[in-house]
């Protein structure tokens, strides 16, 4: 047995079952292990931050890890970007990234790099293997870093004589710690603090957005008067009618800071102190006021559900109702951000899983997405635009038989456009709607923001017209069928289309 | 002033007056003061890889770097693989990377990411500006560095309020140095193994391979019998009838081992130590053979062209004719490797600029290219693919008035499609071909070549087919008129067409 097979027996084993794929001549000895052991399942990208993308969504729907396979050196850095989303999403991701031989980097062929140094930034665990009879081991350790609660991205980089070589031995799965317990004293000192009358907000991040978490949230929050809301940017929350309508923390600074205003106490449930995404001259960045105290309940590597669980218990929370809202209606006539979110909302299909790189034009449909039908919403996490197309890709897989929505905005789109190609050969229940503005709208909001007048050059530099991308074409070239929309009634009847056939659709929006 | 009106100033002041973005918002303010100053061309990418390949071909045309505006952290990222091929050429680069503001970055927002920490890799200069007043200075050493002989990459990160705040100093041009002279020691004993009667060979890289140092190399090679190569990865030779048809080094192993058979002395002028591409289970991956001697007449960063001028004088070589060879004639019928070379070469402009990206199908195009007109030739360097449509782009900005001609393997082309988008705005007069043979055909070459028997995954891993790439949507997707071939007959006139009008256009050959 070589290396090469013992790392693919040894991922079995360890539960992972997916492999996104972007091989290159390194990693040809692994590709050949694929066809010899069966069992993996190996999906192909044509760009690495496809692959890495993709893990992230399959991450955050199955909640297991997948494996992702990258060429060494530049071909993990053109992943790093997705890597970076899946860390902030903190989702479990194997990256495999081969390399030269052991006794072949020395000499340093053109595509020698740091590969180590690329991926250490992103990375809980790096390890290069060192030989055929370790990689096994390796392996399961990387397994376990990437298990590490709730999820974290573990790199393992496969010298090509390590995965050619005879001797591999085959590692069992490392036990995985579950997370840890909540401090019961936090939950004390929290149940104090709603017990105060002071103005308090719980802000969730992680798994206690998960619809029964979620649940004892709004008890808390209905017995104590809390204001409650999720963290800016979220991997995954439980989504629609009869669950929690939660909100979440606006993008635009002004709005950020309305939602914390007048707040006494910040309790933190898996989520990040809340700072801008951003800073702006002369602005705050810290979004809580000054005089407001902020509380860690629980941190993100820390069992969130439980604590709300035992909170809710500790303050004696009774079940509080869910208020039912009115169920969104097809729209008619010209698409605007409020037309095009109440049609595509009134048309999602029952268990959905939405892809949010709406942008600037799709920001506001997720406030409206409580009164949808439930689905999951996944969120792009770490602010790298070019994770909507992958992370959909992935998510297709990572919950079969469930319809992918993808709102994807179109400035971003273009970073991995590659990820409808792997739509199109997996046949993945994915109906992508581009938001085509032809522009980055996001950064004609912030050039205004930082104070600056755009003249024609920076005009220039924000626009994605002359010439115009035609997403019809860009999709079919892709081998994904596509169609355009410039009316409600066209985008609801192509969404129907779409949710009633097997495979990718594309429907491109011509919007302001 | 604020510091991005000092460092656009000052960029200016250092003869850097191209900027090839993707700009994010903490660029804003870069952005904004390209209005305001004239004198930079700023040219949109919607890929951060296309930014930096833009970069890499406008330095190999013009000679001079250009500045490539990239978007903190992960935008940095994702243009890494191209910077790796741009250091692998030795090209001049100017890599400009917004940041948080230096007051946010501890706060750890989603975009925060070890900007440094991924630059390191690929750059002979890293700094991030601790201040307005600072960032000219900071931006003339960073400039003084990337033209540090005979090019590095420089990356200067610019967080957000050393852009915005006021305070910022335009500095002046630092002095350039000249390459070191060579080693009169090293021309010497040049001279004397040439004239051993031993079998030598030089092999030259990088500045070595403009018209007139080669001529003194052939003047060399044909008075004392010497061999005469390129090394395999060079980032632009003076190419085409009347100029000296060099080899160079092959890419598959055996072809490369042949090359070096037999030598007793190996002298590189400006090359590096030549290893194979890759290694290969129990395969030699040095490809000189043990007994020859390793002498280096100039290191990548000495005068290499002065090296040959002396040592030509120092052996008394005298002038030596080029051979005639026959023009080569469109070919008719099948797109063979063969006949599409000769189809191509047959029609290529005057002057053209030829981008070599063009894989399996196309491997055997250079070596047929000394009979085709006068021209310069450029490779991928660094072995990242995806260098060569963003290069392309660049190419034609740094060579304005030359025809380039893009000779594109299609899965390699999938990395930065991006780019078409560009040459479409800029109106640039590339004519891109597409080999279109709907695999990694390297991979399978490869994995033959380690060894491993392809099953069905295997296949499915290296197979670009099912669905089939639509290569003519794709191309007028992103605003790029394109048509294909299937004949030698519609390429000749296709290619005829292209060379006539202004702007871009690809054709696409659906080969085996």
């Amino acid at each position: 047995m070589n290396g090469a097979e013992s790392l693919v027996h040894t991922l079995l084993a360890c539960g992972i079952d997916t492999c996104f794929a972007n091989p290159g001549t390194s990693e040809m000895h692994f590709v050949a292990a694929l066809d010899r052991i069966p069992g993996m399942r190996a999906v192909l990208g044509l760009f690495e931050g496809v692959v890495t993308g993709a893990a992230d969504g399959y991450a955050r729907m199955s909640g297991r890890p997948a494996a992702c396979l990258l060429h060494c050196g530049p071909g993990l850095a053109n992943g790093l970007a997705n890597l970076h989303n899946a860390r902030r999403a903190r989702s479990p991701v194997l990256a495999i990234i081969g390399d030269q031989a052991t006794y072949h980097r020395p000499l340093d062929a053109p595509l020698t790099a740091d590969t180590e140094g690329w991926a250490r930034p992103v990375s809980a665990f790096v390890r290069t293997a060192t030989s055929a009879a370790q990689v096994g081991q390796d392996a399961a350790m990387a397994v376990r870093a990437a298990r590490g609660w709730p999820g974290q991205i573990a790199s393992l980089i496969l010298p090509a004589d390590t995965a050619w070589d005879e001797g591999g031995v085959v590692a069992a799965a490392l036990p995985i710690a579950p997370p840890p317990a909540p401090d019961p004293w936090a939950i004390e000192q929290a149940g104090r603090i709603l017990r105060s009358g002071e103005a308090v907000m719980l802000l969730l991040g992680g798994a206690t957005l998960n619809a029964a978490p979620l649940e004892n949230a709004w008890r808390i929050a209905a017995a104590s008067g809390a204001r409650l809301s999720a963290q800016q940017q979220n991997a995954r929350i439980a989504r629609g009618r009869g669950r929690v309508p939660i909100a979440r923390v606006p993008y635009p600074l002004d709005q950020a800071l309305a939602a914390f205003a007048g707040l006494r106490h910040l309790i933190l449930v898996g989520a990040s102190l809340p700072v801008s995404f951003f800073a702006y001259p002369g602005r705050p960045n810290r979004l809580a006021p000054p005089a407001c105290d902020i509380h860690i309940l629980t941190r993100p590597d820390q069992d969130g559900p439980a604590a709300l669980a035992a909170l809710a218990a500790a303050i004696g929370a009774p079940p509080a109702p869910i208020p039912e809202s009115p169920r969104p209606t097809p729209a008619r006539g010209a698409l605007t951000p409020e037309t095009v979110a109440e049609t595509i909302l009134a048309l999602l299909p029952d268990e959905a899983v939405v892809i949010d790189e709406a942008g600037s034009f799709g920001r506001g449909i997720f406030a409206q997405s409580h009164r949808a039908a439930q689905h999951d919403w996944l969120q792009l996490t770490g602010g790298a635009i070019g994770d909507g197309l992958p992370m959909a890709t992935g998510a297709a897989i990572g919950a079969p038989g469930r319809r992918v929505v993808s709102l994807q905005a179109d400035g971003s789109a273009m970073y991995t456009l590659q990820a409808l190609w792997t739509q199109a050969r997996e046949k993945l229940d994915i109906t992508t709607i581009v938001f085509a503005n032809r522009r980055y709208a996001i950064l004609q909001h912030e050039l205004a923001g930082v104070g600056a007048n755009p003249g024609p050059r920076a005009h220039a530099m924000m626009s994605l017209a002359d010439p115009d991308l035609d997403w019809i074409k860009l999709a079919e070239g892709h081998g994904v069928a596509a169609a355009g929309a410039t009316d409600c009634e066209t985008l609801a009847t192509l969404l129907a289309q779409s949710f009633r056939h097997r495979g990718p659709f594309l429907i491109a929006l011509n919007v302001d």
